[in-house]
């Protein structure tokens, strides 16, 4: 396999697609951004990065973020975490509160939204938002192996000013006394997690730990790594994640910035970017580009 | 590792499980089972067969079927079926009628009821139900080597005189014409396939395909091996398949007969067999064995 | 008030829209009825009877009858029934079945039609459907003064062919135990009554003991009246019913076929057809009629 | 009939009951009220005032504040408000955010919690919250002749300080672009509105209007009056309306502070307080006197 052929004949489809997809419209500094980019990132099991297109380009993870907030609430915390959360799909969109009030109060799992406010909620645990601001940060440098990797301030203000959703999510669980913390400080750190940017070589190298990379930091065990895969793979593209995982066969977690981290095990991590979105709130080109790496690599979780 | 041991291990565990759950109460000739009975077998790629328990006990393999009916009918008609019924989690009841409603007759996946009424409808597709039935069992004696696999008739029957909530099913899927022959003839169709008997010795046989286990019969391309894998690990404990996947990493399907089907992709095929279920309706004792099983092994689709 | 006046002017407007609604599709016999007729008959307390329009002309009065089967089910096993089917209002379509779900197998009121179904078994309670019928038929010949009631055969035997989704709904009230009798029993009880054809003028008869009109054949007791008044208002125009009262500020209990009965407490008994249907499954112009009636007259249950 | 024993005797059973219900928990200044109490006032047609129990005791009014709301609303707007809220029960407590998803951030009536701030937000339409405040205010002074009644304060703050549900249903509801002005504009009216202080002597003659008693300020047109008395018929009690309105009769409007305001039209304007609730959150033994005042008095508006 040439995979560096492989990335870049991903790139040359990727700008003849026909449709790219819609950005998010709700975050008005996101909604800004051109749909039509693209860049693809890979790093091998021989710590080799093979990269095409704009992969020094930094986008916002948005919910890619997810996947280390909840790493690092779990080294931290422990499991303790799964009596607030569960690790079931939602089967309803990112942003969605039906669920919460049927099951009064518990989110289905940490990568929908209301499970993400109780995962950053366990995460603080009474310390100033900078605080653990700055711990999933320095998890993420520290599993990217590069201190370049920044908050985009204006991003984080731009969804503070306008994420009503995410703000009716964050009091409605604390109705249910799912949120220690006050409301407001749990959805500011969130906001700025959220607005983390990276480009996706820097993703596809903090990614590295969580499909198990040779020679990756180390910061999750093994049985941690395996479950956040689980979850990645059940849970990571919303209700759209049964889809991801029929058509790629590999755990991935989406952002509405048009990333998606995907691990393939002691194989690969991949970093994608596109910033149009499909009908489920993933990036749609992204999407398409794994489903064709895994169908010309033969990567898939299931042999 | 010795499985031998393991395996001998595990069903002593279970013997000493304190809960071995309850069985399903709403099929008569099931209500009627011990809960207290344990079966474990594992097929591995060299070819070998190790058990423990009662690997020579039959049991109805209920829903574990749907595994070998959605590979029959994707075999027989392709990916057609997609226009019919979707690909992902449900998060309800394995019997849910309430998603149908509002996704307006089409079921989210093959692996919940209404699912596999809509697979099984599209297998028949004008035939009688026995030359269907005939098709489904022939695939699953190739799949298992062995010819002495065969439907219990009273479980299929006890079915039909009870079973009002997959009649209800399948007569709200055909008011939205989700179903192409009559109600009666694809619940007929149903009732049997659910009602094939089964050892575990059988049934872990029977996986090897699914397993991409070498020297397996040759009854499914490798992508279709691996999209109804894929299938397994997000649908196929019904609203468990979350927590299964989080607790196992290995993609599974359940029956309420207490049977579980897993695939360890190019390692091994488990079949594990214990009637009382959880809440979610999946075995309680064979899960928790399953867990063990990856645990002491090291299995998981994630490295 | 010129009452004659006024009731042809209804028959005019009507026959000016522009929008006659579309007649129910799901019943092969009603979705041949051609949209464009009307019909309205008042009975007045005084027991004069004016009408206007094709006030000759029958129709199959579907799920008004359901205000009779309740009648009848009350006066012969009294408030029992409400142990097995509520008294809200559903705020869904008049045959979801969602809701059944949530609340395992208990309606929500006797006028969707699961809670119509509920009400019929427990009519039935062991008997022959021709019994019941016959029971059901005499109540209603006796609150209409006249035995030319029958029932359309046809429009029954078409229900029954093709009446998917009342199937499913019997079947799914079986599977919770909230069916005495079989599916089948109940379900032939069921489109049968709702198969009983009457003209406006029967119908604003047969309402007559409802509205409490003196003189009307004594088969209710004040307190059984106001309270199948009172669930008209509250569910008899289904997810339409908070509409219908802010609109006509009266009880009323719609059908399928278009007709609608209306109750004008102490004043009159109003019956009006128009077989074509708004978004809710009502009479779009019977409904318009009545809010022009309630209009032009004052009639109103507010005061 | 002799109003004042009847008076006296549903405050001596109430006095008697075993079981006084559980006061409101949600708001800490209203969990402290003692649920054994009990007035109730009546104001018949000929201006007479009858009243039993602790009927000059104040107590906060809660959600009959919204029937006053409304009245103000569209006496200032018209109907316009009606895009924006309908006028459907909406089956599911009062606080319910579930159907604001289903039906994309539309409240289904006015006097559930979400559709309570939709009228508030149309009656504030960019004036301080303090210019909505005195209107509502002036409006139920009018309607009561009655110029010493007041917000109380500390239940406001109370409400501000730990309304979390509210807070999520006004920011749901600005995610879905309906609000107009910033959620916490509106969040502080509601508060202070739902915060008035009133005896149920007070309250019943400011029901005067919408009972349509003759000599009541003309505060509402007669067309207005019955379409607000319609809603309480229909939505006035959460998800418990429809049994209301089937053990009453009459169209009513309930708070959680254990009030309830009943109009009967032409006949009498009822206010009854009693601060235990039953399960649907409605004064319970209020819910009975009303139910036994309108046994007694033969009061219905079914005739």
């Amino acid at each position: 396999m040439n995979l560096p052929a492989l990335l870049a004949s991903l790139d040359a489809r990727a700008h003849a697609a026909a449709d790219w997809g819609k950005v998010a419209s709700y975050i008005p500094e996101l909604a800004r951004v051109d749909p039509a980019q693209f860049a693809i990132s890979v790093v091998l099991a021989d710590g080799t990065l093979h990269s095409a297109g704009q992969s020094q380009t930094r986008f916002s993870i948005q919910s890619v973020s997810k996947v280390f907030t909840l790493a690092c609430t779990l080294s931290r915390i422990g499991e303790s975490l799964w009596s607030r959360v569960g690790r079931e799909p939602s089967g309803d969109r990112f942003d969605s509160i039906l669920l919460l009030e049927q099951e009064q109060g518990r989110p289905r799992n940490p990568f929908i939204n209301a499970g993400a406010l109780v995962t950053t909620d366990e995460l603080l645990s009474g310390r100033a938002p900078r605080e653990a601001l700055s711990e999933i940060l320095g998890f993420i440098r520290a599993a990217a192996g590069d201190d370049d990797i920044h908050i985009d301030g204006e991003v984080a203000a731009s969804e503070q000013a306008t994420g009503f959703r995410n703000i009716a999510l964050a009091n409605y669980l604390k109705s249910y006394d799912n949120l220690k913390n006050a409301p407001e400080m749990v959805l500011g750190t969130y906001f700025h997690q959220c607005a983390i940017e990276m480009t996706t070589e820097q993703l596809a190298r903090a990614g590295r730990g969580i499909a198990g990379l040779p020679g990756a930091p180390l910061l999750l065990s093994p049985v941690k790594r395996r479950r956040i895969a689980a979850l990645m793979m059940t849970c990571g593209h919303y209700d759209g994640s049964g889809d991801f995982a029929f058509r790629t066969g590999l755990p991935g977690k989406s952002g509405v910035g048009g990333g998606i981290l995907v691990a393939v095990p002691g194989v690969a991590s991949v970093a994608v970017w596109s910033p149009g979105l499909n009908a489920w709130g993933n990036s749609k080109v992204g999407t398409e580009a794994i489903e064709q790496l895994a169908h010309e690599t033969g990567w898939s979780v299931f042999g």
